[in-house]
């Protein structure tokens, strides 16, 4: 078959590779119809993720046909229209049993495009197929689908559940790419007073108010935006900066939350000295995936709109390409971007 | 009437003052009858909290005898014994009536020994009365009353409740000082599976296995112990500390309770590289003195030992000596000093 492969730092191209087969029994072969392209994947390419070595597929998010599953597979058949999640679970360790799927230790956990050959591909190897897929109902578009494998779930349960948004809050969001504008639409569903979305690019800015956000400001601009009154209730970090993570502990008011989705290759700079007495929270975390049906069903009810996050598309083999828009999204206005099979 | 009044950096002394009076119609007089000295009192002491001016009577933890009240308190009257919390509060601000007492914007929050004269004195104004007082049971020793002030609550409200301590879980307490241990004995309320305190004092780590720590180590120890399981459910910071507040960090489990409860001077480094992804949640806080009638009621009632926080009394008179005494804590042994009305 034909897949995105990463050689090493700054090294990928579209290449003949050998089929993926069904290795362990509770592995299932989906045929990829559509995947797309995340921040981490540029992170990988650009050599920052070193347990990502050369000859790896790339790819974690997406949506396809099952062509074949193990004698251990229950729950999906073949010919089955699946969503594949960016987290393999085991389903039986501790951490699966308690509903952290993205902790599994049991073999899965984030795996796809990282350990394991990933979605940019014509067909991937699904570990663990009976937790790691979820049925696609025939009137969920494609391109809203290949949202439900990765972002729309990540943006959700690690920042707008764990920062606890609620009816009448106001919502900063820092970091206006894919992520933090799927937090902004769905932190719209708890009817929040205010969301505000902050990034250094004017391009992004635009595009988040666009898609739900009732202003979109430059980081300074912020600061004195919010001086007047407490602060925001709830500040959702989506840009894995350490600046950005500093940004939304000033912003929060005494009481708020601080939810941390951002990917983070350093430490950042917790400040205590005007912290501590706060009554703050800040929470980090992977993404689940458990709330993908939820969202599932808001999006096909009409009561989620998200396609306009995918902003390009592409025929699978001309994934390189698409690596090149989606790295200047800045630029580009690229948010998501669907890869479809021809 | 007789206080411990700071001068400035490194110079109290127990100096004659004028009497306190009724300044606001919802202040109340009260007499101490005991008070004792908090590790942020040290802070002060050494010039390090410079909203503390000079002039200023220290002190925030008293139980006494009501003897005058503003025309507008109405829940305490002249002769009622009281427990004197640290936070004063308005009650009216939107912080009191969402009970963030310990964040009044109404001219309450921590006032007391720090904005206006406190307790270490034979009379203390009391601001905001009916929001700022308890009622003391006669039941109630002097010795474990005074803990009510300020000790219990917080290690209670911002270690042990903030920090979700349940009952098998592992609690690690970093910081074996007097709300390091009160967070231990009010953690064993919970029935966790093991209590590890940590210290880089000896006498300390005697103090805590004394006081109810299933084990206490020297942190170093700590990370050895912890490394072959999946970590602490909840590590408490009580030292206020950047060094401890990383160690909480590294030993927390994924998806456990950072609570940190120290009063801290510097920023601390958050490992966001390696932290992003383990689904932890940081809690700061400033104590409420909410729990302080649920607290009295479990001491009362025999199920939370807690005099044995206290291992010096001295005359009010001798402040100056027991501030030397409680300085060297970590030699002399001293944890809560009770200082009396002789």
């Amino acid at each position: 078959m034909r897949a995105l492969v990463y050689h090493g730092p700054g090294r990928i191209s579209w290449d003949t590779v050998a089929d993926p087969t069904i290795e362990d029994p509770t592995d299932a072969v989906v045929r990829v119809d559509a995947t797309t392209i995340c921040g981490t994947d540029l992170h990988i390419r650009r050599g920052e993720l070193p347990e990502v070595k050369p000859g790896t597929v790339l790819g974690h998010e997406a949506v396809g046909e099952v062509v074949e599953v193990g004698r251990e597979v229950h729950s999906t058949t073949v010919g089955d229209q699946v969503i594949v999640s960016s987290i393999s679970a085991c389903g039986r360790c501790q951490f699966c049993r308690d509903g952290m799927f993205g902790q599994c230790h049991g073999g899965g956990g984030w795996i796809l495009g990282n350990l394991t050959n990933g979605t940019q591909a014509e067909f991937v190897r699904v570990p663990f197929a009976d937790y790691s897929t979820r049925r696609r109902p025939g009137a969920l578009a494609l391109e809203d689908a290949v949202l439900l494998s990765e972002v729309l779930p990540t943006a959700y349960e690690v920042g707008v559940r764990n920062g606890h948004v609620g009816p009448g809050d106001t919502v900063v969001v820092v970091g206006a790419g894919p992520v933090g504008l799927a937090a902004v639409m769905t932190a719209r569903l708890y009817s929040p007073r205010r969301i505000i979305a902050v990034d250094l690019s004017r391009t992004r800015l635009e595009a988040a108010t666009r898609l739900g956000a009732d202003s979109a400001e430059l980081p300074g601009r912020l600061i004195a935006d919010l001086a007047e009154g407490p602060g925001a209730d709830v500040a959702i970090e989506a840009a894995g900066d350490p600046d950005s993570f500093v940004l939304c502990t000033r912003v929060v008011r005494p009481g708020g939350h601080i939810a941390n989705i951002g990917t983070h290759g350093k430490p950042a700079t917790l400040h205590l000295e005007a912290l501590w007495h706060k009554n703050m929270t800040i929470s980090t975390g992977q993404v689940d995936t458990s709330s993908t049906p939820w969202l599932l069903d808001l999006v096909t009810s009409g009561r989620l709109h998200v396609s306009h996050l995918v902003t390009h598309t592409f025929g699978l083999d001309r994934a390189e390409d698409a690596y090149e828009v989606f790295s200047r999204g800045t630029d580009t206005g690229a948010l998501k971007i669907g890869l479809y099979r021809e």
